[in-house]
């Protein structure tokens, strides 16, 4: 079986649930590749070498060009800060390396697009980490719409909403600044809903956007009697219109009092509905308006065996998979995909789309008018 | 006690709804009138006779303007079709009756104005028919907003959705005339949850809409094999700007497959969210960002005899009012405003400004653009 | 139309509600008689008075023989304190008065047993307050498992949890007096959970009961300084044997912090189950094993128009009834049982049977075994 | 760092989530031991051969008493039929092996007490694969508890239903069959809320026990036309008493219809109330009785890094973990416990305990009498 050597660059909070995955992935799925945790790269080699060790990894580096240039390494996995996605894969891919990262892809639609068109150029293979499509229950609900059970879509609404800053006292981070995270809640946490959207419903033509950055100083993290500007949104909604008809409307918020895990969706279609909020992930919600009459209601399905992926992790309907468990159906999609040429998605070119998307959406809250995406 | 004593005109699905709460509101609230059920008007007089008995009314009426010109009539109900509100108030204004319509108070908001104005001229009293917003648990969410524990409102999600428009073969009818109903989905549903925006929130001043119309048409229901367009919006969508700075988006829908009573709102301050689904009428999601960490979590609080108006219905918490308990506070509202000078609202002021918060949105959505309201 | 005259004993709690019901229930329903709201009875005249006049009643009286003997009094209704039950209905039966009491029937098996038979000697009707199982929701129940729609009943859990004596500083009151109240949670709360247990599954003829007086002294209302015993349990638990065959497990309690309408059940079949809770009333849960693979689940049943009775209070589903609508469906067949004969139920002989299953349990837990009903 | 090396047997449902537990386990967690995959046994060498390599252990056998009885195993883990716990674990103890037994730990209450003095007299260590309790959402409950913040636990209410026969046409199996399983439901299912009451509320004194077989016969799996019988209970209900005075009910069933994971629990205390189903294991529901009057309500946790073990899975509330990390932190446990001693629970003093009071409720069910635990 071919090997499929990893090197993953960033050991944060993302980075150690690609590991995690790494870990459990061959265990859960009879993959077409064997995975090799080659390489580590942290800004610090000797943070570098002890994560190495404690996630499983046989090499370290505290240096990234290392990695991307080593020999041994067959994919680059990006989990390092978001504003040095474009430079570490325009380098992986100079190298011939296939690249996993994570999203936002990029900072702008500009570096998007200058990151697919070296992708293209150099023929490798990508997948940007959208893992919340992964999950069983938003598959099933990808089945539901696909097979027609619901109808035609004539509605979406998304939302990715969270409350990580909604604290005014939490100091400036870089989530906060345009150089380091480029938009603010739109990036972060839109992008997900943004390619849950293409998931389920389709692309994007065009959006009316608004935006609000609600706390607009914080204090700066060295020296907090002093506060800083907040530099892009803390929350924003868009109306939707998809190309195959559809209208819709997303929502995101990094300031969202209660919203922990907020991606939730609710779609629209002539003969049903579903609902769905990733804080009950194992949940999807379907509404059939021809059940008989005085039958009707949403129906509660758990996710199980007869759902698609879920009987690699457990045989038994209900007992519920987690985060890192969508973080392993998508290293199962790295895995075959590199060994043996199963389809990549979401690649490069749907990150790009997302960008697309989310960028309308901040021109079309400055300019106040509907943009074509 | 001075006397109230009540023409009501229809006696249809909310003229019902009317009829009952008058049966019983007297004996729910001490009230600062009495309520006396005076006439019925229907368009077939043994109709309305025969209504006038079943709903406890002393006399009936083929004749609407019989009805407003009588001189033992105080207060014009109007539960008539929408398209003759306007007619009907005017009337009822010129014989100074104090008069309680239905919503949309208009087909447009010229009609409105104009009513409005007739109003003011005449020093009359209104109301209009926004009964969610009477429901203890509704007013709850307004007494936690004003009193500041969820801090300063940040963000608005409201939909009213139907799905009683969801089956294409189900014929035209009048709500999908403009001549009968003017707006669609927005006029029926969508003032709900304008109304109820203002009422928690306050005012809106900017609005950014989209319109579809779905099921272009439908079955004459007078010969099925015939199809006649449908000539408004079967859902709608808006992005809002409130005066108070903060944002939201509305939403409504007649063709939304499961949404029975889905009106919903989700109300996210500074410090705290409010949930709120019509469906789960008696429940009130509470989030409150100061909770010590490790015990935050949105707090289900089931109405009880500690919110508004509940206890005169029942002294235990948790037993739940309904639909026509919301109508029976709407009564007592009319009655102690007409007979004891207390506070009547929403009044035809406000039901004129849902009707430019509607209108703004269905031109916006035809102009494509941000309209002020 | 044959005139029903009600005689209304106690204004308090209870007789509110009816008094409520009473109010709009012709305005609901098409009865089969006229209602007349006759006379009130309070111990205290001026109190009658007052509260005649309120509830929209004739006439009043400080002494409720004088109501029973009175000649134009055809029903009378029962809303007094528990341990006066059976006097009031043993002297309205010698008058030859039909008879509608609050649970429970009585403070034991011997009074509801010489009430039931006094009942048949004098061949008057008679009706129990069970009111839960006059809701929309749970006659849907009813009809599920009458047509067999979850197969053979196989398993019932019921709860009827409060927690209005969680408080172990709130005063001793009749609830915790076996002079005045019979038994403690059992009688006030379990009757109805028993009342429903029979009316969803059949007759029950065995329990083993286990009982818990957890707070076993309190303040003595007007000493608060003193502490009193408390003579009857706080929370009781039976594991019942049905004569169909089907087993069960019924609670209650009134210390059970944070339920405030705590009736639920579980009813389990052999091809599907029902879950229920009364402080969700307008929802009914329905899972059917023959569903497709993968696409099952609990359905959640929103009632409206298509189930039983719910159609006269509104007819848009989910706009929801209340507490007091229960009562007024009760009312209805109260009059409509006695205008024209409709079956009423449930009766004393119904009441008697409640009291036989909740004094077995009382039994059971004392002496530590199995109890035949 | 302390090798402990691993002898899997039985790499069936729950041994291939043992499998998948021990890869990730290193990698979530700071082991203070290194796992060892070491070996796998299964009946068929080449299975064993197979599995080992699907789930990274180093060696196979078609043995499980040469891997018992090999020098370079640590860790005895049996997956295997449940029959086959107790020759296998006494085999283990023999060779001085450390066992982890998935539950029941045996057959009945005599095999558990001669496996547990077996461990007694060796010295060894063991674990039981009681894994619900080892949720953070369930620690967070025992948390609660422990600190007070509910009072006194005056009841506890638990459940584990299925529904995975439900089917009457499924064929019997193991489960059905009293020398390969023992008891029905109350041995499969009814040990894990056994093992939950003992761990939220503590140990069972008494019990009152009834049990069901509803399908008595099932197919013959060699040959369907033949029916065979069922030799155990479908279902099962008990009344407990705790030695520390609460009371409360357990129920477990195998033919629940819609119950896919239906371990439920409710805690009632003093000062407050605990609600928990594992079919939404983030989701803790917490009622505090002194919450301010009209705020009072169920709160809904989300589990989080505030909480017990979660954040060694993801850093951040709501994300949500499943089954196999349940399973990862019993291993956390077992590593834990062997190389460095720290405490090791539920062990088989623990899994006895449990069959104590399995038998006891079927026998009590059998005598229909108060049984002593």
């Amino acid at each position: 079986m071919e090997k499929v050597r990893i090197g993953l660059i960033g050991t944060g909070y993302i980075g150690r649930c690609h590991a995690i995955a790494y870990a459990q992935a061959s265990t859960v799925f009879s993959l077409k590749g064997e995975i090799v945790r080659e390489m580590v790269a942290e800004v610090d080699p000797a943070v570098a070498k002890r994560q190495a060790a404690l996630l499983g990894f046989n090499r370290s580096t505290g240096n990234w060009r290392e990695l991307v240039a080593d020999p041994d390494i067959d994919v680059v996995d990006i989990c390092a800060p978001n504003f040095l996605h474009k430079e570490m894969a325009l380098e992986a891919i100079r190298h011939g390396k296939h690249v996993y990262s994570e999203k936002p892809l990029a900072l702008d639609v500009a570096d998007a697009e200058e990151m697919t068109r070296a992708v293209e150029a150099a023929g490798v293979k990508t997948l940007v980490g959208f893992n919340y499509m992964k999950n069983p229950t938003s598959q099933l609900a990808k089945e539901i719409i696909a097979r027609g059970e619901i109808g035609e879509v004539v509605h979406f609404y998304g939302t990715h909403n969270e409350d990580y800053l909604a604290n005014p006292t939490t100091p400036l981070d870089w989530h906060c600044q345009k150089a380091l995270a480029g938009l603010g809640a739109l990036g972060d946490l839109g992008a997900h809903i943004v390619n849950m959207a293409h998931f389920l419903v389709g692309d994007i033509s065009e959006v009316s956007g608004d935006t609000l950055t609600v706390i607009k100083q914080r204090p700066d993290p060295k020296d907090p009697s002093q506060l800083r500007d907040v530099e892009n949104e803390d929350q924003a909604s868009a109306l939707l219109r998809f190309t195959n008809g559809a209208h819709g409307v997303i929502e995101t918020s990094r300031i969202a009092c209660g919203s922990k895990m907020g991606l939730t969706y609710v779609v629209t279609g002539t003969k049903g509905t579903l609902r769905y909020t990733q804080e009950r992930m194992a949940e999807l919600e379907l509404y059939l308006h021809d059940d008989p009459v005085g039958r009707q209601g949403f129906k509660t399905i758990l996710t199980g065996p007869a759902h698609p992926d879920y009987a690699s992790f457990c045989v038994s309907a209900g007992h519920g998979i987690g985060f890192n468990d969508q973080k392993t159906v998508e290293i199962r999609d790295l895995i075959n995909g590199i060994a043996a040429g199963d389809r990549m998605w979401p690649d490069f070119a749907e990150g790009l789309q997302v960008s697309k998307v989310l960028e309308a959406i901040a021109i079309s809250a400055l300019e106040r008018r509907w943009m074509p995406v």
